[in-house]
């Protein structure tokens, strides 16, 4: 059935204990299943079927002001456009192979729009979202809906939606995307349709607040005129004000003595969907962290991974057997069940008593679809 | 079995075209019957199958100034204590037989506290709300969390949470209570406990907000530390601000051409359960609703009944044969399947040129679950 | 407002240590209660929010014999046809006022059709099933699809499918009819339709396997052409066969040490709906319970009510402070809250060693999906 | 933060109309993007955002006759024990870099087990089926139940169960595994454990039925002692004999005039989970169809890939420009996206006139859950 030159299955004997013993028949067996197109189990179960989640992916650490420099010359010297679609420049894991893949199931990228330039319209069924740790200016029209985008602000779109960026700004400005991309790409899961190729003037008001808002904004109610559930959130900003009053409210109840934070002194609110109460995108698991100066979290593993940004404050995060010092806008990994914790504490330039808020991107609500989802937290009961 | 002389069952034969010839025999058939404690169905179909829901409640209104008067003469009169539990006065349909039902299935009660006073903890299966359509200084204390009742405020407290109201003012203060009481006793799934006789000094501090605001009311955001979803909400205060703003919101959103609103000027909001996005509680449905002055709302059917309450401006509003009137506090009930409108207009008294509020309970959560909702709106598709 | 003549509400003042003190003044107040048609809590608490549920049923027993003597005295003088619709008498608990429902919220009836005679179709909201005790003969056409009705058979028929019955056999059948006719009296909900005044030739076969068993009736198994989960069961007939054999393996793999019966000598299985696990029908749970001779069932109270009919053996069933000795066809209720527990004993003219068998149905969906459902089992933890 | 020399990262200017236009400032900057671990989405976006789904994998046949020879060679030759756990062989799709996936979600593969021989316990994450096309005379035990496999008999095993296999005949056995391991793979969400090394007396007696079948394979009955639903189906063998009555029932339905059927001439059922009525697996659907001969199925494309093997007859299925005869045991890919159609037809060795009966699992739950799945089918709606 298959040309044996060109099969590309290659088996070799191994001469160890768990593996048959080596023989000029095992040889001719080996040769039989590389022309069929066949691999034994009992050569590759270490790797298949590991006792746990042994992650490709590496602990990885990327600075934000490297990001920034880089994409600010992507800035002069790469136009944005229909082909290319985006200026977004993607984290690629040292221990993926060169794709452009932060973890084996996620997509990060710092995006740069230059002072009057747009990211023209589309679709896909990659779910996303923006997350903007410095600047302001852009917006995002997500189905004809203008978001402004500002710092803190989290903006999700889920899959399918029309979508465009433009800058209405006299300053470049940067923020970065989380995307599922690269679980999409190893499932096979991707459409695509190219959109409009200029927005509309309508679009391109600067409205304070996006229709979306105006229905969804609002704590606790939703409108009549919208029931049922949505698989992604309709609300498409989380603004910044409403997210740090809700991690300063918890840091608050703790001191009084009353429940909410996750453990002493780590606050942490999760970006909701308002029609469901879970998680804003089917893929993606997006939350705040707040930690408070000197407190440390406990080691903690998941199955599933991570991408972290440093959104303010300072302190070092610690992935397995990597450790770094952060600050704003530094970006790392943490992949599967690798454990990870952090602890919030001054650099030497920040001279502020300040928490360190940490934004995170997760893989989670996939695995809880499929009831593969795993925690370990040190300390605590399996 | 049963002696004759007791049985609770009487049979008449009737000489109809639908109904069996009338004979000696017959009667003798039907004397068994009572004899045992058995009814036919061919004699009660019409009133138990009917081709559409054909209430025994009646539209009904009750004027606020007449409540809040009676309500009053109370607090001078009844004490509030254990036993009596609370000094809620219920609307009683005029056709439901002299019971507390202001609907076969919603009880809706004006409660009335007296300066100074507690009403003691309790605790009942029974999913309960309060709806403020004027004064301030009680605080409800729900589960040892003090929350604050204000104008507009709504309230909602699932069963089995303990808890107690205690007036914190020099003034009495008058609300409504809205509970699942007749749908709870005809099913027969009540459960009571009595709490302690007196809240403790710490509860009754007089915060701006509850803990429950400060976890649970910032929009599109929920604590890590809660996962999962709650049948009741957790959120124990819905204020008026943010009611009256999602309300503008759409009112303007209808204005610049965007949709939002139900119909031509018709914005309505529904309080939702932060864990799930479905309805506060499981059994009771809350609304606002806002009527554009000079807009009226499409003729309504719905199988299951309603509560309104006229929170501010005037109007005229339908019910099947029905027509009144209505101005701040008036309270009125939509039996199950009666047609309902209503148009906002400027009353005698009425200079202002504000909209129609109307503040709506229904038990529509009851027939969501069974599959049993059918909804009928004049000059659209069923 | 209301002509104090004609106000249904009658309020008594009571000189009681939880009640206010008679006086005049107090007088006044409750006479402008009546007036306005408002009742207070503090006079009703006790029967409105009891400390566990007081059934306003009570636990009865009609015995079998009496009711097809009755029924076929009733198939020689009563005719059915359209308007009265269907031969079925039903049971009305003593304590219920005289009207005909077994339960607050559940209706039960025996059912019996003369050779030769069809039951008219139609089709209303209220879920329905068919369980039969004895005979044979009788088809019921639901959907077009005629389904044979045999001993032991369980025939559940969702809310708003058509229906009709046929008698194909030379002698007359009864069966019991179990429906949610109380529960949706009282939440008014109940749409209803009348059908075709006669099936068609092709709907008069009789089939040894409904379309319904030949598409649903294969474990484990459902057709790819009909995806989705649907609120009532698409498979319209239970057969004996099966259910006897799922009760004896039960019974024999206790025997043989392995988990399975509900307690010692306690086999149950539940009639489910194969699109989803679930209830059969939204409102109605039916089950079959086999208790070995000589055991017996711990006691055990239940939110909710239930109507039980003897399948077949004999034995002793305690429902609160009610005992009896059972046989075949025997029909009681037993009311919320009320404990209940049965021994399977061998009676004076049973030679035989059978179990006893019990056949069950209960309102359990509806309180499960409003979060209301409480049980409790003597030795057990809540 | 990374050494240039060893950067996993590689970007190559190309002069391209959708590209950047190359230059020594864009050469620099790709430079840096491969010092940082960046890479640009717009080198990348056809690759990852395609149009719609453009697999990796290839359609492939494999043959069942050389899938066997090969086993039945490695039963000889490769001892069955701790370390290697299994003699499974897996297809090893040709367009997938050679690794052990059917599909980039799903692994297929032959194991065989010879007489007297045991397959040590263990249990796992992935989600795991048996099925087989032919022989008889293993138990596979899970969680020390044993289960009997038989010609036509489907097995599913969700994850986590304790498990091992038996060969009880005096002949060896091949079945098909089919599990999730590629998914788990890339998802990175796979724990492992190892089970007692050898299974005690009591597991390896042969019983016509597992306990699981006795609890959960009685149609539309489940045990009231094990309520709610469960991730993976608790039923451990759905039969052959069960399997060819529902579909035989299909196409005489059919003929008689009655739905049932996909298509005209196309018959088929899904194994499904009875507490959920839901697939089997979280992360696996699997269905046997059954295409009447003569009859051809319309063109389908899935989002999502499969493996199909024929269990009986012959015909000619297409997979995008493939296009094969097949008979028993011929397995075959289909992947995300590629349409596929089959056609029922006599084989030259294959004198009767039977149908072709096709078992088939597929990812589809995966990107069910996820909003993820999309079906097109020729002649048919989008």
């Amino acid at each position: 059935m298959t040309d044996t030159v060109t099969s590309p299955v290659r088996l070799t004997m191994v001469d160890s204990p768990d593996q048959p013993t080596p023989s000029a028949a095992l040889q001719e067996l080996y040769h039989g299943f590389e022309d069929e197109l066949l691999i034994p189990l009992w050569t590759e179960i270490g790797d298949l079927m590991p006792l746990h989640p042994r992650s490709k992916a590496a602990p990885h650490l990327w600075r934000w002001e490297s990001l920034v420099a880089l994409a600010d010359r992507a800035g002069h010297l790469v136009p944005v456009g229909r082909g290319g679609e985006r200026r977004a420049i993607a984290l690629a894991n040292p221990a993926l192979g060169g794709r452009p893949f932060a973890t084996p199931t996620l997509w990060a990228a710092i995006q740069y729009l230059m002072p009057g330039e747009d990211a023209p319209e589309h679709r896909h069924t990659q779910h996303a979202f923006r997350f903007v740790v410095e600047g302001e200016g852009v917006w995002t029209v997500v189905g004809r809906d203008p978001v402004a985008m500002n710092r803190g602000d989290f903006l999700p779109q889920a899959g399918w939606n029309w979508h465009a960026h433009h800058n209405a700004a006299d300053r470049p400005m940067a923020w970065i995307d989380g995307l599922d991309i690269p679980f999409q790409y190893v499932t096979e899961s991707q459409f695509f349709e190219f959109g409009r190729d200029e927005i509309s003037p309508a679009e391109r008001t600067t409205p304070e607040r996006s229709h979306s808002e105006r229905l969804w904004g609002h704590p606790g109610l939703r409108p009549v005129s919208v029931p049922g559930s949505q698989p992604g959130t309709p609300l498409l900003a989380y603004r910044w004000v409403d997210t740090d009053r809700a991690l300063t409210d918890q840091l608050e109840l703790e001191a009084e003595g009353y429940a909410g934070t996750i453990e002493p002194g780590h606050a942490a609110v999760r970006y909701a969907n308002p029609t469901s109460g879970g998680d804003v995108l089917p893929t993606i698991r997006a939350e705040m962290h707040r930690i408070r100066r000197g407190a440390e979290t406990a080691p903690r593993r998941e199955a599933g991974s991570s991408v972290y940004q440093v959104f303010d404050g300072s302190g070092r995060v610690t992935v397995g057997d990597a450790s770094w010092s952060v600050s704003r806008g530094d970006l790392f990994v943490v992949p599967s069940w690798v454990p990870f914790s952090a602890r919030s504490e001054a650099s030497a330039s920040d001279s502020d008593s300040a928490a360190l808020d940490l934004f995170r991107f997760s893989d989670s609500p996939i695995f809880e679809a499929l009831h593969l989802d795993r925690v370990h937290v040190e300390g605590q009961k399996a």
